[in-house]
């Protein structure tokens, strides 16, 4: 039996009551089943907000991807946005199309969350990442739609004056990353491999079944199907006033360094042997792979920047410039000399 | 030349920069440019957010309405949503989704807006009612798409405990409305019979240029066009606490209806004679055409509501009456005597 919107929202609701009840939900005050949610921030604390929009086919693929993955990684999008700005997670929201075909195995009599169908599942990968990160849906919107779309709408909070903006790095500043880059691109490229194999193996099929995925190959693919938004490392900066500029590394560090120093009004240049390069990636997907959804972030050269921050790793990788008609904004040195490093991360109708 | 991603973001943001500058723009102290736009509330002031998706073919059609007409209709579910808590608009953020072919005219050079394109038409639209209701752009995304999407966030303020909820009905209050009702169904009725007759005379043709609409029906289609959301309504109603309990007329007056019933565990009665009527409406279409974006709301008999609010008609259109197992929850009384009102709105995926 295919189930309806009231019935599917009625679902969605009961679990995420679930949800805020299990974990300290902030500034929660009303959540699903008004004209809107009513949010409480604590004094002194200013609203960071963001919203990113998740379209099948551009952002994921139903063919590739679990279920799971793209509830986790629609979520992460928003999540990483807040951790860009040192902000800590107060709500989410989710505006869903979905062909009919995704929620039409769910079932009204199963205990729900089954492991049935696309619709479960995805809200499966959704509530387990928004349980680590402690963050309620708070509210959204359900559709029916000839192809699947999901918009996340990240709402958190930070002190007033503390957080990190993408326009305060100034020239003689260091740039540091989390973690490791290219982990992500790796893993897409891997999954397209996959998929290009199951199709010459099964040609002409037109599977809306994600590809199964050998269990050795799932920690290789990590990286890509479920990326860790650096939440706790935002905060530590934001608490500690070190950063003088981040971003988060959503379309590529090439392109992500280039909307900094644009935002900044400065040059900078990358050390590539500096470079944190995945296991298993090359340094053109460390450079120009989007999704790793680390940090990126500028901070003096007095900072006292750790090692780690938060059990992750945190590299020293180039520095800010002063700008020159005369050289490219974004440059690249290795042991061969410097050349220019031009941003070639993902543009849309380009 | 068609622009590219970042081109046309950097228009939206020029263009909403000026409306924040030229508007009393409230808490928004950082919009478009970084990883989250920063908004800051008065002191007692609690936040009311809501989501809204407008799919193409289901929410609104390329070929029957203008882009400005889907501009002003994608902001305005949200708005009325902000109106239905009784909220001050703070900001709105968009996520856009579009076929290429919507975007591939926009013209760099030429001065933006123009009124050449639907992408530059759209914002014509949705700036204009932005502007109306001081309603800076904050952020956003913007992505290419098969088919063209559109999901509004609205963030408004409403002071602490004023909020207009769905759930504070209670038996023996009356129900009150906003203007007329059934105008934007009978709208949409008119846009149908125009759109066949153009098809008839082109047979066969697949247009995406929106139907040419004759002058002296323009203001026949205004409510389905360009619905006012009644925000100056709801602050009154909020600032007075007047209302025990609130929603705006989206699914229409009997499935919105019973959403507030159920929210207060009440049930109503509807008096047919009493019900504003749109002009050249049906009795059928005020009753469960939806998208008026009229508030409906619930007062105790000795509430002193005016006839109208800031320049909007109210009615009073019924009861809350005492829920029972041996009647429906939501009743019409006609001269004819008592029957049961259906919900009859629109619900996705059944």
């Amino acid at each position: 039996m295919a189930l309806g919107e009231v019935a599917l929202l009625k679902q969605i609701r009961a679990r995420a009551a679930q949800l805020s009840r299990g974990t300290a939900h902030g500034g929660l005050r009303l959540g699903i089943g008004d004209d809107c949610a009513l949010l409480r921030l604590g004094a002194g604390e200013v609203l960071a907000m963001t919203t990113d929009l998740s379209i099948s086919g551009r952002h994921f693929r139903l063919d590739w991807q679990t279920p799971e993955s793209i509830g986790h990684r629609t979520l992460a999008r928003g999540l990483s946005d807040l951790a860009a700005m040192g902000a800590r997670p107060v709500a989410a929201f989710l505006s869903l199309g979905l062909p009919k075909e995704l929620v039409q195995n769910a079932k009204g009599r199963e205990p729900w969350p089954s492991k049935k169908n696309w619709f479960d599942r995805f809200f499966n990968g959704f509530f387990a990442l928004a349980n680590a990160f402690q963050t309620p849906l708070a509210g959204g919107d359900l559709a029916e739609s000839p192809m699947a779309v999901a918009d996340v709408v990240l709402v958190g909070a930070v002190r007033r004056g503390k957080a990190l903006l993408r326009s305060g790095a100034r020239p003689g500043d260091l740039l540091y990353v989390t973690g490791t880059l290219g982990g992500a691109a790796a893993g897409l490229a891997r999954l397209a491999q996959l998929a290009a194999m199951a199709h010459s193996a099964r040609p002409g099929s037109k599977r809306i079944a994600p590809l199964r995925i050998p269990g050795k190959l799932q920690s290789l693919l990590a990286p890509h199907l479920y990326p860790q938004p650096r939440i706790a490392q935002g905060l530590w900066l934001a608490q500690h006033g070190l950063a003088s500029a981040a971003i988060d590394l959503s379309d590529g560090l090439s392109t992500d360094l280039a909307h900094l120093c644009e935002e900044s009004r400065v040059a900078a240049e990358v050390d590539a042997v500096a470079l944190p390069v995945h296991s298993g990636a090359t340094l053109e997907q460390a450079l120009h792979g989007g999704e790793d959804y680390e940090l990126l972030f500028a901070a003096t050269p007095e900072a006292r920047v750790p090692r780690s921050i938060a059990g992750v790793s945190v590299t020293c990788i180039g520095r800010i410039v002063r700008p020159r008609k005369d050289r490219p904004a974004l440059a690249l040195v290795t042991v061969n000399g410097t050349r220019p490093l031009a941003p070639r991360g993902w543009e849309h109708f380009s």
